[in-house]
């Protein structure tokens, strides 16, 4: 459908904004001179707010699921005892991982309809006398489902458990768009991405890292090198890498914190709490689903919407990208064709959110789903009330 | 308001697709090399089918505005009669033009919600025994107004009136978004320009010309060097300019070109035709008037939208610039405060049409409107059977 | 031949900066709205220094050489006498356009080796008793030739005269490249253009006009109206233009100040001065002539070259053309396969011109021209001698 | 030293072509939508030329280090048995990592002026009766000496030991730059990255992979995840990635691929091989060492230059930047102060080697070294020869 842009409203990699996309487009300088180590000094500690930490943030080339790795070699052991929790497709990407490195996972199940649980989490921290739980991993907001994870309250659980075991949490799809204190919730090792709320191409992934991950390292005996945090951090210290950088992708990143920068964190959680809230009012007046059951759950980034059988979520997709250039989510793992993703974080406003939301109501019912048509009235109610 | 982009909304300069902005960024190049020459023999042919001429267009380093004195200094004489006709604004401002330059011009009064009489102009031109009138000219599209003028029914009457004036018609805020034919419709000089329905920012001006405007550039005596269509028509021959074309702005023409070809004329002024008819559904929704007074009249391009009694239109664009980050048309002349102007051409799809709409609606509340809340439903229901 | 960059080595439209040319890219706005505003009014006042004058500069969207037609017909009216020196073929053109505006010229006759010649122009006027002459016009640096006039020996030439005539200079190759004093030098009209010295691509014209001029407006005759500078002034007081200005070149100019303020324009004249002393001493090595006969005359933003007898300049640029992707000026007129001449202004630095003198001695002896071929040496030499 | 552009003369990051830059600012797209998948099928075919094979060539977001490891956790296990060769800093690198990561490692010793040498390779395979030696890593073209691997002797040479191992080759700095033949050669993993010889930007790496190596990987077990050839290849087929790949590196490696098929790889070599020699004039005619001993063994895309005692490269490096705004490679581990390296390799042409050497020249002489002056007339002269 020519005639205009297209409108990405996947849950990441998210609409780069044109500032940012001319900024990649600078040409890439030496990674060894001055004028690198200036913008790479700069950058590391601007991306601290961004991650709640006082601590040093790792970026390297990758994807997020390099960020992963990443997390785990540089803390974890083979053989190590890691808890981890089902609350949707990635984080059984996430344990898959894990397993392939060697460390033996026990998978808290879930329904992928609610977050990790912190009560479940505690009582088999709290079984575990041996302390033989290395690790709990934690999918902060599970980009399959919409689901938030109560991650302060994972902690304060492993707080009341007396466990040593170390915090890891995925932020890929929450970094710069929901609230998150690395600090202050005591999180060991925070692993991001570029491609959603920073609002960059894919090609950055993040450690955020406490000391007592720090000290983990040391011992840790996971075979590393590309994603050794201590090559890393000592290079880092004047402004250089261990190995070259991804200048342009650092360019885009500049631009993107100064974007945060500009409009402050607090407004950016803000907005995206905003668009969440008035995405689930028009899912609620359209008569459908919204996959995450627990409202102390929902995603501020993406909205999961569940339909009735027996429609189908892919073709309710495909009708949308054909009539209209939207792309939204697709079902992941076991909830292909059961729900679509609704992705509404990063560079976005209430114009965006709407122009998305009559496209999803009139691709609704395009694609034969019976709703009732005043989801878009419904969300215009709630962006004016708020 | 942050987070997000700016929606452009005004009935010109429109949102420049980012396959133009970023051809705009390619390196200047020789004016004088081979290079450049086929890049300018290539656009003089393709953009002959944007005018529905087989004639020549020619392009000037200008604003649209200058396309209109060059209109006028290649085909008339000091002291020549032109007859022009009170559409809007900018009928106003050409007519204000063309007597600076030292034409006589008579105007044909309008209320500023038709389009040029086609009897009237008639009338006077068969009142001409003495063919005093040397020009008519006439604005496609008025772009205060929303208003467009049936050139080809202008055409038939001067026909019809055996009258041998010149048809100069603009077609700023028209050319490339409204069905349109320079050749078929016996347009002697065609006025255009770069930052609306092609998609470009300003910098180009156009001219399209009949073999009878050529004929009168002979023997026109309004003094004339920039703008005079001879020697540019003499340098095109070979893909050259007689003094330093904006060539950065020709290589976004190239592209944005291809984007007109790419979705196929016809379809281009059926989209603008399609969003034009949801706008006026949403206007009407709302309770408020269309400053278009006739139906066959209605621009495709944009909609202005007249408001009650005591209601100013231009805090209604303020709280929508503030809340939303959308600019739209300010009311111009005589409807200062009167009106606002909905843009609704160039790169535009639906659901940027339906992300305006919604904006308009929430504005016209914010700003204490009195509005009936249908409007965005009435042009998705547009939209959807359309 | 690929592998590398285009070199564009005439005397403009010269290198953009890539700064430049991403800010080019930047989405077009509202120019009736206050962001727009605030970016004109600063780029007006950023412009004044780079004229060497604290009096309005005037921003067209058009050539130079439609800034030349702007500086006649805002102060000149029909059948007026002007004074021109034939300086070579710019100037030549210049007083086409003149002759073609209805004013009539007298041209000082001139070897095109040679700048404007003060003492004729002072006798000249001497003798014009009854104050005849309305204005004289003088190129700056004449792109053919890379030939400097002396502007302010010709001011203090006409002030002996005590001739009350205009002083109308058109510094299209030289503004931002080569010292320059409007106010000064007591200059009247500066004409200028965006794509050589300013670094930006061609479709901006200017005028820096002084109170002389602007009280000459108020009376000249020629007709005008898109050129014309009240409206102009009036709008650009808040901000605006009576006609949609071209806002993306707009970006490129704030950019290209920045570049232009960072370096300073005192060393970026003598960076230009060093350039083309270095040149200078690579064609004296060579065995070849400088057009410029007077070295108090030398242009710092060109040299154009001149080739004994049968050795024809166009073959010369053609090779280099074919062989390093380079392109030189042409001969223009009557200097046509006489002269080449090497464009050494704008975005430019010492690697760059060695990089295009080696060109030019491997492509001078490639054409078969007879030189001795220690003329990079010789830049060198220079370039480290200063 | 404002007033032109920066000369990024190290060996890698090249000069990024400003197609491939303007490429890079595209939209990012859905990575699972049909217009990625058409992109990535299309992308993963052209590259094969560039490594001289037929099979897969896997790309990774990564560094070129990341690339290493990936050869090497693919296709060995823990404590398996690697031979390796001493021909500079990066081969040094690559030996630690392998340590890092559980190999045993045997170093050839070498003097960091020669390649890896074939018969000393194949005398240590020839006595490794039980075949414990699992691969050879060797580096094609050492980045920090500018010295040439002869592979295809180190092939014939393991055959002529009838040894099973693989043969894993690092092409960071010569891929797309110098002749290569991953298949005639017979290489089992071939490591290459972004931002050289392809004139990107960093941020990708890559494997080509022989069916041997591919066999190697089914059994090889060292721990991987992100790295695993396995699920990138079956997601490949259809134009898709495992995780998140880097779109817009993609969209600037779709322009590079692009670039070097306009211009052909045989002549892309030859480039390469011409401006080598060029510059190896130069560095004789300066009365200088060229740090590569064996004339076999020159690099085609980097130079390095050995200074006699007691003049410290550093210090040459610090005044060219500082004086030419140019960047040359630094001296690397034990070279430290020893040499500087001139990249010449990438997006480059005679122009821009002119002006490099020129640079180098004119830096050598204001930072005291005694040269003989004839460097860019020995340069030139070799480039008119060739």
């Amino acid at each position: 459908m020519p005639g205009g842009r297209h409108h990405l409203q996947i849950p990441g990699p998210t609409n780069v904004p044109e500032r940012v996309l001319r900024a990649l487009a600078a040409p890439t300088i030496d990674h060894r001179g001055p004028e690198f180590a200036a913008l790479a000094l700069d950058l590391l500690e601007r991306l601290k707010p961004v991650f709640g930490t006082r601590g040093p943030v790792i970026v390297y080339p990758s994807s997020g699921t390099g960020a992963w790795e990443a997390a785990l070699v540089n803390t974890l052991s083979p053989g190590d005892r890691v808890l981890a929790c089902e609350t949707g497709h990635f984080a059984t990407l996430w344990r898959d991982m894990a397993e392939r490195l060697g460390l033996r996972v026990e998978f808290l199940p879930g329904d992928w309809r609610h977050g990790a649980d912190p009560d479940a989490i505690g009582a088999r921290l709290a079984a575990d006398r041996g302390h033989d739980v290395a690790a709990v991993m934690v999918v902060h907001n599970e980009t399959s489902t919409g689901v938030r994870s109560r991650v302060a309250d994972v902690r304060a659980a492993m707080d009341r458990a007396g466990h040593p075991a170390l915090l890891l949490v995925d932020t890929i799809s929450s970094l710069a768009s929901m609230d998150y204190g690395h600090d202050e919730w005591g999180v060991d090792v925070t692993v991001g991405c570029s491609q959603k709320g920073l609002m960059l191409p894919p090609g950055l992934g993040f450690n955020a890292v406490s000391g007592k991950a720090l000290d983990a390292a040391r011992t840790a005996r996971l075979p590393r090198s590309y994603w050794d945090w201590e090559p890393i951090l000592a290079a880092n210290r004047d402004g250089h890498f261990p190995y070259t950088p991804p200048t342009n992708l650092l360019y885009g990143l500049r631009e993107a914190l100064a974007l945060l920068e500009e409009e402050g964190l607090p407004a950016v959680f803000a907005r995206h709490d905003r668009h969440a809230a008035a995405t689930r009012s028009a899912v609620r007046a359209w008569g459908l689903d919204i996959l995450c059951a627990d409202p102390r759950e929902y995603s501020s980034s993406l909205t999961a919407v569940l339909l009735p059988e027996p429609y189908d979520a892919g073709k309710v997709r495909r009708v949308i990208l054909e009539r209209f250039d939207m792309s939204l989510g697709t079902g992941l793992g076991r909830l292909a064709g059961r729900v679509f993703r609704i992705g509404h974080l990063g560079h976005f406003d209430d114009l965006s959110l709407a122009g998305t939301l009559c496209g999803v109501e009139m691709g609704l019912a395009a694609a034969g789903v019976p709703i009732e048509r005043g989801g878009v009235t419904a969300a215009l109610t709630s962006l004016e009330a708020s």
